[in-house]
């Protein structure tokens, strides 16, 4: 079949790979119909990996993808042959102790022995779905049957992103008439602000430098705050009358926005930092976490939890996660998508594959 | 001064009574700007009191409230005079266990001793609010100013039966995702399905027989069902896919109803009942609630912990609680008020009086 | 193979009967080496069946059993032949919409069709436990492996009783510091008691009339009520500073108990009812509900939720399960078992029949 | 009266000072019949205050004491002259946004201005308690009465250590069967482990080099590691199945604890930090805490908020507080109190000062 397949820093290529097939009872084979691209396959693309085995060149990438059931191991009994599913990014078991805590991330199966991988698309353990089609281990806890009033594109994020931005208004414990502070107006920003409105915030203050994503979100309802131009900390002390915000959600990445967090968060607050920061350790004002009791979380996605929530209220028109998308190519194309997203070219979001 | 007095079923008049005085340190007049009739009042109207010498003919009634601050105790810190400020309808000393728990409503100080009231507006311990002036007690807990950015219709609520319909969606533990049943589109119930949209419901089906209060919910957002035509069951398993709703809200004081209620809700629901129900006791489906696994909720509200909360869910616009208003009379014609309120003329749903 | 089959009222039989066949790939069946009785065996006992197909005469009663894997179906996963297990008295299948949500008695498959059920031992769907073997349905979900280092007689009670206390002390929310009633000294009572105090209760008060059951709260550390020696109101109020308790556990299942724990809890205390009420409808003394904010739960246990949590306390010697057991019957003697419980005989706590 | 003066590092001094005054409306003086001794008063020992008007030399330290009322304000409503009283170390208002919500160490009057102080002992703001009399701010919400049947040696680390140690169990969310690690045994780290059993934890793993430390934990019910004998991260992963420990308790104080913190816990753990670490910065290692979803959590001690609980937990035995003191000694020889303590000699675990 055809996919793309990472070759190194800056070289990924849409080329032949060898088809998927069952390796497990419990497996099932998708025939891929839409995937995205994400903000963390450009860590790939930019070169981002530690050499190993699992990781020399030639596997597929991707990790937000969906499409149609195409064989399932004698295992499998949740969904079967033609049913249209999407698949969650972090991939687990589903019966140890830690998948049963809700912890598919830490799955104790999916992330042991040689070549182990729980996240597609990111190593040869477990390839990845910009291609024609995947392999998806233990089938019953990571596929999940489409509803028919969905759309492809409606559904597409809940396989990554949206759940993202959702555990992010989670694990900031965003409540009715919280101020809430969300660091991004990328796709995973964009997504934690329409989940804190979700979860009842009173306010959602936005923070981008780019002028043309803080449109977008002060036209979605937010506050918008460019940080080159504002004193954000001021502004926020501001509009809450000196007190900061209850909540603040880092949908960036980067170690000092953490910081910045803790500066706008008001004492007994809650920072969650969803963007991946991919720095191994980071500086923490430690003494403001202390002296305002400000509770930090973050972590993997595990859509597997978030999913039951987010399907009804895209059912019903509740969240639009579509709306995001501003690019749409054919498969084939897709490293080009790739450039596009890694350039920011042409006011670009999100971009989406078709296969 | 002037105010609507209790004289008995069907008997209340506008006229002279004493003026309101400081009677403790704690105590704050407030110059009384607007009032508003509630459900609970046409409990009064229609004669449900028991008879005791604080119950004798002659009190003040009304406990939605709101004004200027006229005078304070020197014990009063928190408001002075001229602040615009509202009055939560349950009164608690702030101070005391039940108070610290944020259980106002259960004040060891407020609830004890003869005359003793911790409603305003029930009796001569409390007296109440549809008036020109009213005495309120421990003004530090159970006053609240009103910021200028927020009118007084829109802030008037805020007194009882926003945070009820708020009360109801907490209760009920309403979260991003859940289909919700509300029996009742009255005002409390029309806030209960508010709320339960605020705390991220993806369904909410509304409950009335009535038809023009259903088009007003229909209208608003939510699913409708008019029982005396529609088998409410068939249609909540019909849309769960046979599981029946995650929480109901029972907003219009029926013990029947809560029958319904554990009809309709899942296995593993919740149940709360808002709506006052006159009858000392229920006959409830045990048999229901234990093989169901539901629970079940009820009580009095306590504004003073929801308050902050829905304050700037009302500033940002988030939530819009003067639209539920249908009619406004001057004080002076506050018994037409409760005429028009108890006989469902003129398609009543809200009446605001003016001092 | 022999079991102990239901006959009708107090007509119980140790007899032959069918032997255990794997039905479905995920079934287990499992070689019974203890077996309990439990309280709501007794409703079988005298009778409280309602007349079915399913509950024709010949089934073997039973749902507390544990004993060592014989076969597994091909589907089976986490359990093998030869494995010590214990069953969870309440069977789901582990992945529908309500077992996901830890809501196993309300599993969506058990539940359905007729011949169903989803209790071990109430009729022909589910054959019980008391007997030499017992087929045990979705064994990845119901079935859990004992660890060598706990006995038979501390591993029984977690199939239903000791998770049943548990969930009293959950339902409740019984927190560090709580004062906790809890109705009844029984087994499930005794449970009860020990998990309230597990959650950091400072005060257990244990009502019942039987003084050599309160003579063994008394011992295991709980302050002690003979209701019908001495007024529990005015007791628990006194030791609360007119108060009340946080939280009141009922393990007995009488409605009119019910009552009395909303009189014994103060405002904005819970209630949990883990009592099994035989009465379909119970009067509710729905003004206490309503005036002092109390939340009532109750349900049928899923011990599979419990396990994982109970499982390490009875490991490291926290909790001492088998401390109750005070009658030890071969299997054969079952019936007599029944009327030794059933007739309140010889101090009887619990009664374990080992096969 | 006489004091133990700051008068820089290593210079402590007993001597004179000027007796408190009231100086508002909602003050009390306390006069003083027990004070401790606290690990962060150390810091002030060995000179660890940055410079300022405020913590010029002169100011009376120590902010674990309590006492008898002797004088209050007229806006003094819960204590009176006589009352045995013991003080929250930190002070707020009570009425703020921020004590409301229970963060009064982030109060929004007692923070505010030169000369603020927010805790007892750190400068001229707010005089300590290891002297003769204390003046109280806010006396309302600050002062606690002792019940009578309550020991000052048993209610005197409600002021500081024992909320301490109890929100480092309710930070790291400890839950009946839970895992925890404790590191750190001196006088809150012992209460971490008190009370992370009291909130249910199956197992409570102590860790500190001191083998005389590790020996009183070992004896309270603790497993207990030298981690300067022995691998501890392997010693978790071995009795945890390879998992790591549910919960994670800093009690000493170190940046570096924090790394260690995050690598014996487990995917979906949680980490509170409730050692005071010294450094405004800490190298976080990112990379654990994202890839295992830990939640870290660290802050200023409210013990308004815990003292409910915890005061009847002492109050019928559960906890014994007094057990944690070794030396007791006259006020006029604090400051060799002060020696002994920071010296860590005669094993030493608190010291008490008597007036």
């Amino acid at each position: 079949m055809k996919a793309i397949l990472y070759h190194g820093k800056h070289d990924f290529r849409f080329s032949d790979t060898a088809d998927p097939t069952l390796g497990a009872e419990t497996d099932a084979i998708v025939r891929v119909s839409r995937a995205a691209i994400c903000g963390s396959d450009l860590h790939l693309w930019h070169g981002g990996l530690p050499e190993s085995p699992n990781t020399r060149p030639g596997f597929t990438v991707g990790h937000e993808f969906l499409g149609v059931v195409d064989e399932v191991g004698p295992g499998v009994r949740s969904v079967r042959k033609g049913d249209r599913v999407l698949a969650s990014c972090t991939a687990g078991c589903g019966t140890c102790t830690a998948c049963r805590r809700g912890v598919f991330s830490g799955c104790l199966v999916m992330t042991q022995g040689p070549g182990a991988g729980n996240i597609f698309g990111f190593g040869h353990g477990l390839q990845g779905g910009q291609a024609e089609a995947a392999r998806v281990p233990f089938a019953d806890a990571n596929l999940f049957k489409i509803p028919d009033s969905i759309s492809d594109e409606q559904a597409l994020f809940l396989t990554d992103i949206l759940p993202t931005g959702y555990m992010g208004a989670d694990l900031a414990e965003v409540s009715p008439g919280d101020t809430v502070v969300v660091f991004g107006c990328g796709p995973v920003g964009t997504f934690a602000q329409m989940c804190a409105r979700l979860c009842g915030a009173a306010r959602v203050i936005a923070v981008d430098p780019d002028e043309q994503r803080l449109e977008r979100a002060r036209k979605s309802g937010c506050d918008v705050v460019n940080p080159t131009k504002t004193n954000l900390v001021e502004f926020v002390l501001g509009c809450t009358g000196g007190l900061g915000a209850d909540a603040t959600i880092e949908a960036v990445g980067r170690g000092d926005l953490i910081t910045q967090s803790a500066l706008v968060t008001r004492a007994g607050g809650r920072v969650a930092v969803i963007g991946v920061v991919a720095e191994p350790m980071v500086q923490l004002p430690w003494i403001l976490f202390f002296m305002k009791n400000i509770a930090l979380r973050t972590g993997l996605v595990n859509p597997q939890v978030h999913i039951p929530r987010l399907l009804p209220l895209i059912e019903r028109g509740r969240i639009d996660p579509a709306s995001i998308i501003t690019h749409r190519l054919p498969l084939s194309q897709g490293v080009r998508g790739y450039e596009i997203f890694a350039g920011h070219q042409d006011n670009v979001l999100k971009v989406v594959l078709e296969a």
